[in-house]
């Protein structure tokens, strides 16, 4: 086993204290949080672990309650962030009742899922595919790892340490389960976060078992409902997917997971078994895993992914579509995908020590990610389309209430993200103004970051070792830099190396040093390749990592009727909190009088004005595009 | 009771013989109907007369049996029509062959259903949604009008009366089915038919009860459904319609007919169903069927109908979307439908004596009912779609086979569809090269009609009355007329009145009195109301009647990549037998290198060719579209 050369930090090592990230995970702690948990409380989920929940006959929902733990373990996942970097009493209270709700409710052995115990006990762990145990106890063992790091407290983590243990048996050889493996990922990264948390080598083992196992022949689906003798807990998948092929790729269970070289099927379901993937790469030093990944990766970036960072635009399976499949209106590009896509992404930079995992990463997160919450954090998006006709908006809540936790648990967790401990040097991914604490020869060494990131590409990081210190300072240079970037330290120009995209400052460091990175920042048009349907003869315009979006209410006549014209250069603004970008355009508006007719279209010039896209839909209904037309 | 004013020429008084469609309708005779005469004899139709065919349990299309008796009688239709315009003594035997088996599969009692009769007895008019008794003894009714009006033999004519008896009987007070009606239209308009050629009025007056009962509350669906006590014959529509209100749309039964003031549902039983309604308030003198015919035609013709002439623009349910919802690449556009278009319109011109309605006839028959056929008659569109990624191509069959029969049946009596014999006058309708026999004030007059049509918009009819007679003649004068139509009358410029769209010439004619009428036609660019989503920005090429789209063969580039140029003018010429329009464009073509860049899109001159959109498909597999964008 080789140890790994990179990590993130702990999150009581970073501060975040910025002007963008710190208002919203504000509204997460104050807002996110508490109505989840009444959420919770209300929906039942608390109910059922008290085993006083019973499925109402005449209620479509009654399938929902299979996810139930995991709306329970992502609230506490969340919950023990926000802990972890600021704490709170009631909060911390509301934690601990759930988690004795949560042991009150493990069996014996050391199973914990109240609907396979109190409604539906014959039926454990006989429906792999589709019951999502494995998902649920995945979602708990983070919650219990999160729990733990965040309060020290192991009363949770001992929870879903039996669970696992019981897991490893009944996986294991001889187990009844032997060979399986579950159809919703998530257990398999959560198992790698119980071994680096523990130190016990068996879940990683238990991980690696589960990832191995995936995909290969004689099908454990297939086996487990011949066994069963039903078409499973969903009626064998309805109509989602008819065809074995289908079937197969949907869960990602279609090949060994090695000999896998498309991203298929759901997309959530594919982010964490790619996450899971990279750790085990990670961990084990494992080749053929990190082939794979890379493999993958390269499908998903080059014909996949939607300019927002949004992953799989096929709303029919939630997941991938065909390569270049990226409608905008009727695309899908869930938040949970783009949450898992920020995951993934995350640990192929810390396997690779590649900035441009970043640069996707940093995409999905400024976009496809934060378009999944309103401005006042309490209503959500599901699918982010790229366009709307005017009738989309926000929801308060989901029935699968899968996005909005998970965008309150990455958002509260957003230190590990910042920073990274390479072995190389301390290294800034993402400009996020605050302060990180590293170690290196033995000495601690600050960086407190000052930006207006992602309004402004100028970053002040001042270094404060505890004493002189030479280590590279690694600073990553995104990709949509549209000049050459600059570095200065202590305000003179000092020449640095490009490694892998990060510009290394390598010198010894005083107390007080200054560093000013500067990345000019332009408002560009961005084009997509030829093969994307729906940005045919259209163009996004974007500033640093901001994708923006034009819509209705800024503009003098529906989205569909502008056209951006060609040469113009476009402008950005910064008011009441957002950037806004102009460009010169065209409106084309023909008159009515029939449904068709003979004679010109008239056009007239006109200002066209943007939002960044994870700002729309905040000011009521109306039309929107990323993807605006262009003059030819 | 009123008199009909106007009605079509019986197809023996009028002859095709022009180049365009003349050797379309050799194609029918020689190619289409031997062809589905093998189909039906290879395909169990003939067999299940018979008694002899079985259902195959491991066969999921065994439900299509219950639409055979329509399958033959759609081919029978198609024949009696053949032999009416030209004999073939073995294409008569093998029709009294067909006849044959109806005729002996006929029980005592009148009933006559295969399926109905050999497999699932006690089944007979239990299921009236879904079951297509009642629609295919409609198609069987106009197969037995039709074969008694071509060869004068009644014997297929008695059999469909003995069933159209019980069916009355059935049907009428304290029948089995009183206030019954048929989930697929098309009865109604057959007993209209049945009517005019028997005299028998109870045919009528079945006809009209059939459509009154129509969308009454209590809804007999339902309460044959509570009587059935199953969910009925296909599961009670399955997937298709899962809302009470979007089931009785989808069979236009949601309201009564009277009532009824959009265009909903599936698109050809709406067609059958208002056709049924034209024809009962032209034989009745009905206002209110009248009006909510000319209410329904305003809302298909200004929001749901396609440049085409296609309609039904979902695929889900083969029929209406919402006002303005007409996608080009992933509608609908069924060729049935368009055909069933044909009907109604043909019904509404005859009702009104407008030729608005002939105007959509027209564009209906010369596009989005061509476009069902391959230039060589052997290969079909189901769906007619108005862009293609490269994916389409036409079938060869279809399980439900309802569209090449009915376009073999179109061809084969478009006579009933170029000239009206009104009572002001003889009526041209369509400009089709041949002659046509009418009786005015006891004295026969022929005319004769040559032309190029549909690509030059000169005519010239010669008028041969058998003796001087004073009687307006009506040219309708198309509303593609690009310029002032004008009319000669032996070499010499003729005034005339223009009335509900016809010129009207109105004068003692002599024996070889020669008409010149001229319509102006050059190619012209069509634009979409502002409402079509798939037309933005984009814009149709058209020259007189047809429609034309862009294919990949004929051009530089993927079709989406192609920009028509604004002032450009198009310029048509003909060639192959097709005429073709050529405009100058800008073919932009983005380089490749990663999904997304910055960096302005190439754009270089070419010239963009098209093809008339009927004759599309016909060259292999490629881009295509109708829409296409445009210089803004």
């Amino acid at each position: 086993m080789t140890q790994p050369h990179r990590s993130s930090l702990p999150i009581p090592d970073v501060a975040i204290a910025d002007e963008f990230w710190s208002p919203r995970r504000a509204t997460v702690r104050a807002k996110t949080i508490p109505h989840q948990e009444d959420r919770l409380r209300e929906g039942g989920q608390f109910a059922a672990l008290r085993f006083e929940w019973r499925p109402d006959p005449d209620d479509d929902r009654e399938r929902f309650p299979i996810f139930w733990e995991s709306d329970v373990a992502k609230w506490i996942e969340a919950a023990s962030y926000a802990l972890a970097s600021e704490s709170d009493p009631k909060l911390d209270a509301a934690v601990d009742e759930a988690v004795a709700l949560l042991a009150g409710a493990q069996q014996e052995d050391g199973y914990l899922n109240a609907y396979f115990t109190a409604i539906k006990p014959e039926g454990r762990f006989t429906d792999l595919r589709d019951a999502h145990e494995l998902y649920c106890a995945g979602h708990l063992i983070e919650a219990g790892v999160a729990h733990f790091q965040a309060t020290g407290k192991t009363s949770l983590l001992d929870v879903v340490r039996r669970y696992a243990d019981l897991i490893d048996r009944e996986f294991g050889p001889g187990g009844s389960c032997e060979g399986g493996y579950c159809g919703h990922q998530e257990i398999e990264l959560a198992l790698v976060k119980l071994f680096r948390a523990t130190g016990e080598r068996r879940y990683l083992d238990l991980s690696l078992r589960l990832i191995d196992n995936r995909g290969k022949a004689p099908f454990y689906f297939d086996e487990e409902a011949r066994r069963r003798g039903t078409p499973g807990y969903f009626g064998g998948q309805g109509a989602v997917v008819r065809s074995d092929k289908r079937s197969r790729e949907y869960n990602q269970s279609h090949a060994p997971v090695r000999e896998q070289t498309e991203a298929v099927g759901h997309s959530v379901r594919a982010m964490y078994q790619y996450a899971a993937m990279a750790d085990l790469a990670l961990e084990l030093g494992d080749a053929g895993l990190r082939e794979a990944c890379e493999r993958l990766w390269r499908d998903l970036v080059d014909t996949k992914l939607y300019i927002t960072g949004g992953i799989g635009a096929d709303p029919s399976i939630e997941g991938f579509g065909p390569a270049f499949h990226l409608p905008d209106k009727d695309g899908y590009a869930e938040t949970c995908a783009a949450i898992g896509l920020v995951f993934w992404a995350h640990r192929m930079m810390l396997l690779t020590g590649e900035s441009t995992y970043v640069d996707v990463l940093e995409r999905a997160l400024y976009n496809g990610v934060l378009s999944g919450a309103s401005a006042d954090g309490t209503k959500y998006f599901y699918g982010n389309p790229l366009a709307s006709d005017g009738s989309v908006e926000r929801s308060d809540w989901f029935d699968c209430a899968c996005c909005p936790p998970n965008l309150a648990r990455l958002l509260t967790s957003l230190e590990e993200y910042v920073y990274v401990a390479d072995e190389a040097g301390p290294t800034v991914n993402l400009y996020v103004a605050g302060w990180a604490r590293f170690e290196y020869g033995g000495k601690r060494v600050l960086l407190n970051q000052e930006s207006a990131y992602p309004w402004d590409g100028d970053v002040r990081i001042t270094v404060e070792p505890e004493a002189a210190l030479r280590v590279p300072l690694r600073l990553r240079l995104p990709e949509w830099t549209s000049a050459e970037p600059s570095v200065t330290v202590n305000g003179a120009a000092v020449p640095f190396a490009v490694d892998r995209g990060y510009a290394v400052v390598d010198r010894t460091w005083e107390p007080g040093d200054r560093v000013a990175l500067s990345l000019p920042m332009h408002p560009v048009a961005v084009r997509a390749d030829a093969r994307v349907g729906a940005a045919h003869g259209k163009v996004a315009l974007q500033k640093g990592p901001i994708v923006h979006c034009v819509e209705e209410v800024d503009n003098e006549a529906p989205v569909p009727h502008l056209v951006i014209g060609r040469g113009g250069e476009p402008v950005a603004e910064h008011r009441d909190g957002l950037d806004r970008i102009t460009v010169a355009g065209l409106v084309d508006e023909p008159a009515d009088g029939g449904l068709y007719r003979t004679g010109s279209t008239p056009v007239r010039p006109t200002e066209i004005r943007t939002v960044p896209y994870f700002a729309w839909a905040n000011r009521g209904k109306g039309t929107m595009a990323v993807w605006v037309r262009e003059t030819p």
